[in-house]
């Protein structure tokens, strides 16, 4: 991640254009295939607005060539034969005048199109007659708001060529491209597959700084919790839950994508990539059981929570039964002597005073002994 | 939604009948196949009466004709071959002569008339020989009573023709026909399994209301059961769990109806339209999904609510502590000069009761400081 | 259910026999295929006496024959072939002498006999040669006793024959008998298979009714309960739960049963039976469904109760905290005025005991103002 | 279990021998096959000591005879062909020297031999060339100490042959043996296979009565803490829990062991056998259903439990609160009454002393009524 | 494990050398195939530093010779033909140059060499065209730190010649090296799997001794819970929970690993180590299975310690009940007999003191007879 996609800074405004963010809601009674594009997260519209960009990668073992593309029918007249490897990235998506020439392009199935302008998509790999489609969250942990934050990528390969979609530029392409561009990078000896899978191991490997983030939020919890049972330790165990619940929602589709990459007949994935994907579905195993562990460990907590705060009230009682069972006999004590009887002997003593004080005295002894055997105070 | 079915304004009055609504256990004994109307809603019979109607379209990519039929029986004399698509909606089911004469027309096993007919279906999807019969819920959320409503849909798919039966009129019905009314649908381009795809994907497109619906109303729960956890709270928690589940009932059902649709072997689903209902597939997994994770929220908004009251009990007692803890001791003080011994040297010192008075204070003092560090005040 | 069978009234008296009923585990030891009656719900003996009764049913399209038979040895010189379906009820198990009797006559399994003999089966369906066994259990809600019920019915379906063994008469077969009486009867028309069919649908049909039974006691339990969380609430739900698991451990092997029902190999069941044993099916998933959310709905209940008992307590709480805290500083004044110092001003003072009543009266409201704007009074 | 085999009782002392009793970890680190005896129960060794004995019993159906054997090299030069089934009984398995040769004997493979001498081995059944292998747990639940106790029994079949080696010499083979004494028993008829089914299903028998014992222990503390919710409670809950899991523990592998012996390929298990051996292993499955609901039964007793407590603690506070909630104002009263003010006016009046009284009691009524209207008392 | 390894001893002193230990989602962005250690375990550097160690050991039936390696290119000249059996250990993975060497020595696919640096593995088998490669963890169980530690060993099988990979020199392979050194040992009989199966074993035998270590410390947790639950109680029960975690997520994948080495099609493994690996199967079966139970008596204990709080609170406030009960009419008593009323005709009785002094014996005495009814004192 220290790596930094300067590309991304070369960037030109573009113009401020009103983009339609429908929610998932918005979309029923449109016949299937209607290109919109959802997004139900509520961001801000200006963070959207002018940044659609489509960057056209060439490379083969030879040479490396890239370029901005304004519009999409530019790449009618591009030559995407011969040996290179064609990657030609998609970025700001509410731009669906684009997506949609691409589409005819490419003659990407409709339903393909739409999948990819919705945000709100779980990660999925479909199979179709000359390219296969994958859709993919990268995310990362938001320190501020602690919450996982994602981005939808989706990555359509064909034989030659590998088309990416994607809400909003994103650095990890910019890696991939740094890769690409060093001579000796394996990454130019193979095909798309290979680009595919550099994609989908890239993203895969953020999830275990997700990952991480959890950890450290679980821990500072946990201390928190043990030292102070208040009101909002239960809110934010709950918060906690709901954004593991999230990731968790997020990774497990990623199972079967990556089982699917694996096992797929697709001619399109080399033996050689295969084994690679196997290595990504080894880390996605490995992370949904770490999710599994981090979701016991929140569990614990909460045990630790609702403990903490009966062994607070427990605390409060003793307290109060041992002030309580202390004084209320010697009150009563101090209220006999208190009483107004003509013939009350006792009254009379020399030192019926300090023979009762003693008596109180005795009785507050032996109640802090018992208390004391009790191991209350 | 926003299109409404002027349609259905048009429906003329419909003489009063007597409908014979029975319980599911009101079937026990009867013969299979034994038409009668089950359902156990409790809904008001009035509702029921009036709107029996029967509706016939025919479609083709060259036009569009519509007619209301007032009994079954004409049907029989309509051309239902060539190759126009046609669509027999009827809603009204109570009006089971209707039922049973179409059951005759179309050759229908009794036992899907018999399905049709019961309220209390669960969603599947069955084939037979000529024709696959589909069961599906159109639900919404009722915002007033909080729950969710549902309506019944059948749906019979032979080649050229789609036979819907449904409780009622319904709205979702509107918005297909408009769509085949407009000249350049596709829908007119396509068969009688692109217009059961049509319907299935409204339906459950529909779904997605009844989860912002829920989404909405955790929220507004969680809110208030912060604020205040009182005994309605768990009232609600419950009534939101039950409502929650019937969801999920209705819900799970659709997975196995949507891949059987995909995945079936029957030669009336066309290939193109398989992948069609991959889509709804996909759909309706993200609901069920998003279900599992309202319900998780859910826990974690009971864990609010009994930690709240825990934690309310708490505080009552830490008043009661504090209170008893400081008074118990000055109580008893002054008990000990309020006693009547003849002998209390205190009693006679000029300044004994300022004195008396300052080590109350000194007592308070200490306690206050005492529970300071506690932070119980 | 409305329907009595009026043949069970004529039923003779029969000799008063000693039945030996065993336990489950009397068996231990005994070689397997010995002839044992078991039943372990300690049912009185005496309601077993004096009932053991065998029926014999022939029918075909043509007509309809009835008869008693008092000793098995009698079915060895009936007609069994010809076109004639043969349904020949026993009830009364205990009689050992006759069960065995018809398994030599029929050659069944000696296991096949130790199974129908005892009670404690689970329902399952199992192939033979030339017949296949399927054990059910009727079952009805005890109002009374609020508990399920069930008594164990066996079939033997051969080609042209079916034999039931049943505990004691039961009533589900006298509407099947009523309907094969009916000459328009669709029974009439079909073979064993069919027979069998309708036994298992009718016995199926009869868990809606307990189904209901729960629901009605489910609700009943969840108004008492928000009413008064009593000790008697939880011994309540606590006996729902174990109904609720008996039912479900009843209800469960039906799936399989049915499953096995509709897709056996069996060429003993026609094509168009196996459609109706899948509706038989569909309906047994409906039950245990709605099993399911009985469970849901009993732990909402339960939460309701503990956070009732919790709510209770905060409610005692809080009237000891209100009371305490206002009148242990009223009290505590009161002390101090009580003293006996000599020198203490304000009680010399002429106005000094209304002073320190207003005073009083000030903490009094000052104390209520405090609770109020803590909403608890 | 009322027939007790009086064989046992003629076997002969034995010379006492250092056994050397292992826990399953001490077999770290040797190589696989090496014959150690493994028994992690502590139980003691004196009771393990003295009774090493080799039983060899011959039958078929003209025939049986019994012989003690003292040496395992005796059995060399016996005779095991023909048609007679022979069946060789082991116990005290601690005489490794005798294991180890019976292996040699008849070939069995070394792993086999080390699994027998493990009595800590899961329930298995293990096919090899000309034998299978199963592993059985004879239990019984040991009322005294409220515990599930077993014996591990090794079953090795051959065509013509059973080896049988156990811990301990065991009752249950007295039953078997008896009946192959009778000359008309079923057993006699047929081969090894039975032997090793009349085996498995006296063993599995047993399990009714552990099951018995559990449903007597789960009665016997639903009752006690009905009455009582005290420390010991959950004591004897969490003991219950642990003894159902080891219950469990046992009796689940089972299931696959009965399923793989039914559906084995082996040529050893007769057809005929198989279907006994699904009867064991319906019998297995009602073991584990029942295992399921006292699982449960005990879930809802905990609950019970907590509820009691919280209960008890609520009826505690009441009594306080009624208590103090009385008894606080009056003395609030009494203390106003007792201030030494100089111009208190009510002290002077006649009545005044009656007055206060009856204030007092007026304002003890009001409280019970109030408490009453509560129900609290 | 009391074998000690001599060997361990004689390593010589090895180069201070800076190792690069990484976190795994230091590895985001790097190329796959990527060489680099990596230890989220946060060791202590130092204790790294200067143990890497190469060793050769070569067997068959007649021999058996050991070399220390110091640089891997030395592996090149060496006789890996032949009927002997190369054993290669390698301990030290921070030197990746060495790594490397091997790697490119027997060519081992780079993805396989940045596995077996990656200490976050999980157990894994995977199968290769001459080889596969089988990731084990050895674990032990830290009795200070009370937590189980684990040490990745990376097995790669080829048909003469097995590799192991260990972050340090482990002890088990001392008694591996034992047995082979015996010149009767089975081991020197079999192939490279037997070499394989015999680590398998000696590493999954370990995680009984774990097993063990778990059972102490649950017992060592129940007791004191039992005795004293306080705040630390709950802690302990949470770290418990934690490592049981971690222990079952080291376990749990081993399932599939040795059920991959008894099916596995390579015939690198014959038939008579796949009966080797059931056994290991069995092993981690039933290790699984203790920690599922143990997992069940965890969960008992903290019903123990919730339950254990509960008794605790209200053991507090029946001492505070009876107290305030007792005490809080008798103070009234007092105070009544202590109001200044001119006219209370007890005050000058002349036994009035006795008379009210018996009458709050009386209410003591009935107030301890109804405490003593409740059972609770």
């Amino acid at each position: 991640m220290s790596e930094t996609d300067t590309n991304q800074k070369e960037a030109p405004e573009i113009e401020n254009v009103e983009i339609p963010v429908a929610k998932e809601s918005d979309k029923v009674g449109l016949p299937p295939g209607t290109l919109i594009y959802v997004d139900d997260d509520g961001k801000d519209d200006e963070t959207l607005k002018g940044k659609s960009i489509i960057r056209l990668i060439q490379y083969n073992e030879a040479g490396y060539a890239e370029k901005r593309i304004h519009d999409a029918e530019e790449i009618r007249s591009l030559d995407l034969n011969g040996d290179k490897i064609t990657w030609i990235q998609m970025s700001g998506l509410w731009d669906i005048e684009n997506v949609r020439k691409i589409g005819e392009i490419f003659q990407i199935n409709a339903l393909v199109l739409e999948d990819l302008l919705n945000m709100e998509q779980r990660p999925k790999m479909e199979e179709y007659d000359n390219f296969f489609f994958t859709v993919l969250k990268q995310i990362w942990f938001d320190e501020e708001s602690k919450s996982v934050k994602d981005i939808q990528i989706s990555i359509i390969t064909f034989d030659k060529l590998v088309l990416t979609f994607c809400e909003e530029e994103t650095r990890v392409f910019g890696t991939i491209i740094k890769r690409i561009k060093k001579e000796d990078g394996r990454i130019r000896k193979y095909g798309s597959d290979y680009l595919t899978y550099a994609l989908t191991d890239i993203i895969v490997d953020h999830y275990f700084y997700v990952l991480e983030g959890f950890e450290e939020w679980l821990d500072d919890v946990e201390k928190r919790i043990i030292k102070k049972a208040d009101k909002e330790g239960v809110e934010e165990i709950n918060r906690l839950r709901h954004e593991l619940s999230s990731f968790k929602k997020i990774s497990w589709p990623l199972i079967t994508v990556t089982e699917k990459l694996e096992k797929s007949d697709s001619k399109l994935i080399k033996k050689q990539t295969r084994v690679l994907f196997r290595d990504v579905f080894d880390h996605i195993i490995r992370i949904t059981e770490s999710i599994e562990t981090d979701h016991e460990i929140l569990t614990g907590i909460y045990d630790l929570y609702t403990t903490g705060i009966s062994n607070r009230l427990n605390e409060t009682m003793r307290i109060l039964t041992v002030i309580s069972t202390i004084f209320i006999p010697l009150t009563f004590i101090a209220g006999v002597y208190g009483m107004n009887f003509r013939y009350m002997p006792e009254l009379y003593w020399e030192y019926g005073y300090y023979v009762c004080l003693i008596l109180m005295a005795v009785i507050v002894i032996v109640m802090i002994i018992f208390f004391r055997k009790k191991e209350w105070i």
